[in-house]
């Protein structure tokens, strides 16, 4: 199965059309995201699986033992980072409000080698500033990111949850010590389009897709695994420019992954793109981010977008193995509901 | 040897002259805070030891081999996060423009649940936006940190490492791949003061203490190791509130452990402090951070302030075992001499 | 009438209480602020003065002739700024995030010194950044500032009006062109206490007073002016350091002054200190801000905070003059409910 | 004289050529940056003008006199703002680290009217925050903001003036009480291409359309007045998008207006364009603002840029009437080298 030589989406989109996904609602019906939504948030909701107060969602699958399993899967210690730099070189263009991060100096080196800091015994020193959306690059989604009908995760108002002091419930802080866990790559992109490693604008990746590409690398996804799914649109960014890259088309994950997600219980999952699902959206209507919705606040799942994986890419590949410890630690920002992140792939 | 008790830090002052470094120039002269800088630079400096092109400092003695290690000496799975949390409740004032993290929201979930959002089929969505420095709270301080009579790590000139672009040379973005090892935790605070469990302010922590605590804890200090000191300050200001944690007095590694960092070849060193080293400094003239100016531009060290050490320190003493797998790792931002950092400890 | 040597606010505050306002509600019960609230709201309520589209309130007293009437009184030309420095010196602390303005460098004159910056036929430049609250110093207050039972200007809801977007209705933008009139200094501080030329923590100015001082200076109070009250507790903090300024104890005008505001017709009505109205605010139960809660959305009142009289102050009691012209621009940032200034006063 | 239809910069360029300019050096060598500036820069250059201590350069041609004059120029007392709105809509792309200003809010609306804020008796609030440039939008370029081969205003050394920690000589703060003026609209693109009302990009202002405007105009330009350029781009990029605005082709001032602006004594010259001068810049060889580098740290001249001139210019227009009192206040940013303004026209 290739789909190197695809001139158009629509190409894909029939094939999508072709292969129905093989978890619930069989197919998207391109006129009613409301429907299409409404029934897959229904069918794979977690709300009260880990109780009432649960703040995790998810990452609960993650345990010690998960932990412990992905700490035995280091055998070189070779270690890659999955994330872009954070500068003003980034993808993003001002949709709303959202900047590429802009990062000041208090102090500098030309200052203390002209001697104008006024320390003692010839000390100098540099200090410095950042100011940035939370989801300006590499980053977790968290599960006050997105509500379904005014309700976030596990079945709370949203206006109850994330106000403008931030979220008051579910905040990235409660995730201080969770992202460990068996990482797995499944590079769709290089399995699916093996000459040109990267899969086209707004093509759909479905289920059939996913166990596709792990059964080609031999691998299974467990529970409590963090998936970080390659398309390849990341490297095209890097050698072309970001062009649309934040917002724009971009392959991604089918709405028709939201079965999938829940019968694996994965922990998370990560892409190399703005938006983590495909872009323009499986609809024919005005519609944004419908997997995001039956995914965040239904299932609780925590979502990563824009991690660059083209590095562990080559080295699976090098290595025909496609697992690793992930550790990927987000930064406790007291209410936050997205946090930058740098994750490391420890092989 | 115990401290309890102690009512003074001019007690352990004298304690602590009382029984001189191991290393190199065996105790300070506090009138000539330069001559003691400059002896220490000139014995420990490491510049041009990893070639001329080096940006890692210490963070070379990380391989593979020791990360490998690093991910063997996980058993149970059990993970603690290091970090305080990002927000307007940390230790700064204001000194030299370091605020508190500023959190703010772009959009909530009191707009979504009251339908201002225009998004389509009920999707509701929450952003954020943070500026802060990259020093106020849980951190790393890169190698453009600190300069010595305007000179950067490796022997360059500060001007040309660190200019308002910020540091052109030794960003901390190369240090993207570079923290995961082996972790010991030395709890000086325990060991030195079983009963308060913590130093109190202006104790100057020597390499004798360091060495005794790893021989009381049974463990042994080997290349590469990210070693945290737990004084106990922080626990106290969790406790009685921040007062001056942000410059004021503090326990903290003596000037004399200079030679100890250099031939133990740790690769990392992180205090539970605001400063790392003791403060006021072990000066009778105006001295700010002489340890610093040795470690960082000497020594190429980089180090860890402000890390909450505490939950860690209770597990470490159920288990009777201070070592664990480390993971720490910087946000990339371009050009940045220090960063927020979540270092998770895997035991 | 003077309160010079008044001891404690108390004494003070049983003055207040001996000289009942001359507006509406003739005495505070100062067990009932939802009662005394709510009776000057309705008292006071300026709704649909100037139809159901109004963005401006009290602003609408100011037209073109009274702009050609405020140059008309400028004589020597001679201008004060009634602006703090904006800079981290000033008064915040961290209260519900606001902090001290935080300027930072983009390019400096070291860089351009030192030959870092690149630009051909040896120009060199600096340029930088301000992150700041926009109410953290001298300021004006806008309609979207403060909500009387979750109603905003002119009887809008709330949340109609201002979003995690900003003020989509009453933005400070739309004051562009809006801050040129009549200036009149109201020096109560001086007047009342002409020894220590200001007033002590919690004396709550009233109506009388106001009346007084005007009256003691030789001037009348006229539709559209706007009124600088000194009360010289800034003087106080220039002079001792901010203390408790922000949000503490301080001098500021009684609720009662809500009849004369009204009554008046002025424009505008600013202040030297942080919080406007007497602070703690003139009940015996839990209260805040009462004066802002009537005039802001019900009066629709433009109000000024932490402008600094004192120099414009000596001037006036030099030339025995107590109006000019005043220029107060907005910075017509898009959605703000609130603006630094930097109100100029020409004699 | 007039230019409407034009098709091509090359035209005007050869039309600019073949008019000289009737200051100091009679044509500009193309290939020559470096001696053009440095020939400008010592016949104009204002240094010890105003004595060794000088923080303000050329508006020091403004004095009470000058201000009274302005005030007396208000007849209709009809004021306009000359700002741009201050947000995301702004022309920034982020050349430089200058973003738009990005706005957000602490506190909002739908917080308060969904009564989750805990302030007694039915109070609700909304704050807001900036991040931005401070030359993002609407500006006065300070003196410390362009230097001449490491040398700022006065003959300083820009590195003893501008650290990292701001201008630590003539910061903005210094002129917190100038901006008050005679105004002088110069409607170059109107009088020029009376069609189109606007100048195409890369068109050069010289001296003498600069005169001919004037007189065309019939006003004089006098010592100490604030001149408005308006060429009409702006209103270009408001109906057609910012499209390269910032830095790109535009229409400007010749470097040959230094002397002109060194004649006149005017106080301060704005334009309603990015960059002041014209784009690009009037060599054959790398350059970059050269007219900057003269005007700022020679002459001592505050510049203002991307003012909004249209309204005025309609106003203007109208009453064939060019002078007005013009108020354009300065945010007083300690050590800032330039300032976000909203100048008010008064007529």
């Amino acid at each position: 199965m290739s789909i190197d030589g695809m001139g158009t989406p629509e190409i894909h989109q029939n094939a999508s059309k072709a292969t129905p996904p093989s978890e619930g609602p069989e197919a998207i019906d391109r006129q009613d995201p409301d429907g299409e939504i409404a029934g897959r948030a229904r069918a794979y909701r977690n709300w009260g699986r880990w109780g009432d107060d649960d703040v995790l969602g998810t990452l609960n699958f993650i345990d010690d033992g998960k932990r412990r399993e992905a700490a035995q899967l280091v055998r070189s210690g070779r270690t890659v980072s999955l994330s872009l730099p954070f500068d003003m070189d980034g993808p993003q263009k001002g949709w709303r409000r959202r900047t590429n991060p802009v990062h000041t100096m208090l102090d500098t080196g030309t200052d203390a080698q002209m001697g104008h800091q006024g320390f003692p015994h010839g000390l100098g020193g540099a200090d410095d500033v950042i100011a940035m959306p939370l989801q300006c690059s590499t980053q977790w989604d968290g599960l006050g990111h997105i509500f379904d009908h005014g309700t976030a995760w596990n079945g709370r108002p949203a206006g109850d949850v994330v106000t403008s002091d931030g979220d008051l419930v579910t905040g990235i802080e409660h995730t201080a010590a969770s992202f460990v866990s068996r990482g797995v790559l499944l590079d769709v992109g290089r399995h699916l389009a093996p000459e040109a490693g990267r899969l086209p604008d707004a093509f759909a990746i479905t289920p059939e897709h996913l166990d596709d590409t792990a059964q080609a690398q031999g691998i299974d996804v467990t529970r409590g695994d963090i998936i970080v799914v390659r398309t390849g649109q990341l490297a095209r960014a890097k050698a072309e420019g970001w062009g649309e890259y934040a917002g724009g088309p971009a392959p991604g994950l089918s709405l028709t992954c939201a079965g999938w997600i829940h019968r694996t219980e994965v922990a998370a999952v990560a892409t190399d793109t703005w938006g983590f699902e495909v872009r323009p959206n499986e609809f024919d209507v005005p519609a944004f981010q419908p997997l995001h919705q039956v995914s965040i606040p239904n299932i609780g799942l925590t979502i990563g977008e824009m991690w660059d994986a083209d590095e562990l890419a080559e080295l699976c590949a090098e290595q025909s193995r496609w697992e690793f410890m992930l550790v990927a630690p987000s930064l406790p920002i007291t209410g936050a509901v997205g946090t930058p992140v740098n994750p490391l792939a420890i092989l």
